[in-house]
C-alpha cells in the first residue's frame, strides 16, 4: 500500500510569544527530512507575528527560501456565551527556492 | 499629450486607529471613477488591522471585490538617534472581480 497523498508541508501557529520562538520552530520544521515547505498560520493580533516570523526566517536563517503563498481570511469564533465574533486570518507558505 | 500611464490603483496606510476608520477610506477610494483597485498598506503592528480592513471592505462593503496580490517585506528605518531598526511591512490589493 502506497500513501499517494504526503502531507510535506507543516505547519506554524503563531501565538503571543516573542517572534525568534516561531522563526526557531519555521526553521526546524525546514530542517525535516522531505520538509518541502511551511505553513506559518494566524489569527488576529499575531497576524503581525506571522509576517515577522516570515520575514526574518527568509532574511537572516533560509536564504534559498521564499514566500510562495499568501492567504487571508475571517473565521466565526463562539465564545463560552456563545457569542460569535469575526476574527482574520493570514497563511503564509514558506518554500525553498527551485534550483534552476 | 497623453498619460499612458495612470495611476488607477489608490492606497491606503493604515495605522492605529479603529478598522472602521480605514474601512471607510478604502470603500471610498473604491467609489471614485476609473479606480481600478485599492492598496492597503501597513507596518509593523499594524498588519493585523490591514486584514481586518481587506477582510471587512470585501466581507460587508465592497462583495464583488476580492483579493487580488499580497506582498510582505521588511523596511529599515532609521529612528532619531540613528539607531536602524527593521518592521515588517505588508501590501494588499484588493480589486473587483472581473465580470464574466
Amino acid at each position: 500500500m502506497t500513501e499517494e497523498k504526503k502531507i510535506k508541508e507543516n505547519v506554524v501557529y503563531i501565538g503571543n510569544k516573542p517572534v525568534i520562538n516561531y522563526v526557531q520552530a519555521v526553521v526546524t520544521e525546514f530542517g525535516y527530512n522531505g520538509s518541502d515547505g511551511v505553513i506559518i498560520k494566524a489569527r488576529g493580533r499575531a497576524i503581525s507575528t506571522a509576517v515577522d516570523t516570515a520575514e526574518v526566517t527568509i532574511n537572516r536563517f533560509i536564504k534559498d527560501a521564499e514566500v510562495k503563498d499568501i492567504k487571508i481570511g475571517t473565521e466565526s469564533l463562539t465564545n463560552r456565551e456563545g457569542k460569535i465574533s469575526n476574527v482574520s486570518s493570514i497563511e503564509i507558505l514558506l518554500k525553498r527556492k527551485e534550483k534552476n
